[in-house]
């Protein structure tokens, strides 16, 4: 994987993971991570167009070398298909972020506006709260809770990163 | 769990769990899935705003008694603040999808149009491709991705569920 190369000693890595869709299958790739003591930090399972197969995106902090051994493990594994770095490929990155914030009648203009900016609908509105759900790159929904952070945030859900290379090949 | 009573004998469940972020409880509680042969359909991790947390979204098909018992032994386990099934319960459900599609450049305007319907974006473009983002209920994108099999879907990736109940309380 000469992808990892490209981002230094330690940093965030994208791996997508074509497994078959069966039970026990997530549990034998998080134990991978886990017995080499690589922390997920987001993980999104979801099955493919006809169901026999699952695509998992991991985001996973870490020395590249350890991450290089985890991998070849998880290739190892019955039922991965494959499993791969995305470091230093052109990529498309996308999140989804649910966000529940406490406002009152007075802040919600100014909330609004916020929420206007970053190109976010709002799902959900009562008195004193609404939901507010915003897409985009990580560092996008990352200034977005930061400026929400000024009203009580009740409630935060993100879906982690899905990944898709640029181009007209399949990643 | 008098939550998953309301939705017959089997169905769809979609869970929210409340973990420390540390090594090792993801593969613990997929485990605790396989050992009883549940499938999960879709999983979605990502940590809290205090990255002290992790919050998990998962989907999967079963007998809902079957069901509880699983929850039961995933509450149990260490590391585990709290699990619980929202089926019943008032929500905003979303998930996001990026669709890699072939079209040549004739059929290109017609594919916008479906992507323009479904509010739909297209994040890449080549001569013949693109990538078009989505988010919705899983409903809608399945809507979404029946109407893109028209064209040669090259590769489909979708987030999972992530679920938020509606009102100022936290879910």
């Amino acid at each position: 994987m000469a992808n990892t190369e490209l981002n230094g000693k330690s940093g965030v890595h994208t791996l997508s993971a074509y497994v078959a869709n069966k039970p026990g299958v997530l549990a034998r790739i998080a134990q991978v991570f886990a017995r080499r003591g690589f922390n997920i930090d987001s993980l999104v399972v979801s099955s493919s167009i006809d169901g026999d197969f699952s695509r998992m995106t991991i985001t996973a902090v870490g020395n590249p070398d350890m991450l290089d051994q985890v991998i070849r493990q998880v290739n190892k594994l019955v039922d991965v298909i494959h499993c791969f770095d995305h470091t230093g490929q052109d990529v498309v990155v996308r999140e989804l972020a649910l966000i529940k914030i406490g406002v009152t009648a007075e802040e919600r203009t100014e909330a609004l506006q916020v929420a206007e900016h970053f190109a976010a609908k709002t799902l959900d509105l009562t008195e004193n709260s609404m939901i507010i759900m915003c897409t985009g790159r990580s560092s996008k929904l990352d200034a977005l809770t930061g400026l929400l952070k000024k009203y009580k945030i009740i409630e935060l859900v993100r879906t982690g990163k899905v990944v898709m290379a640029r181009g007209n090949e399949p990643t």
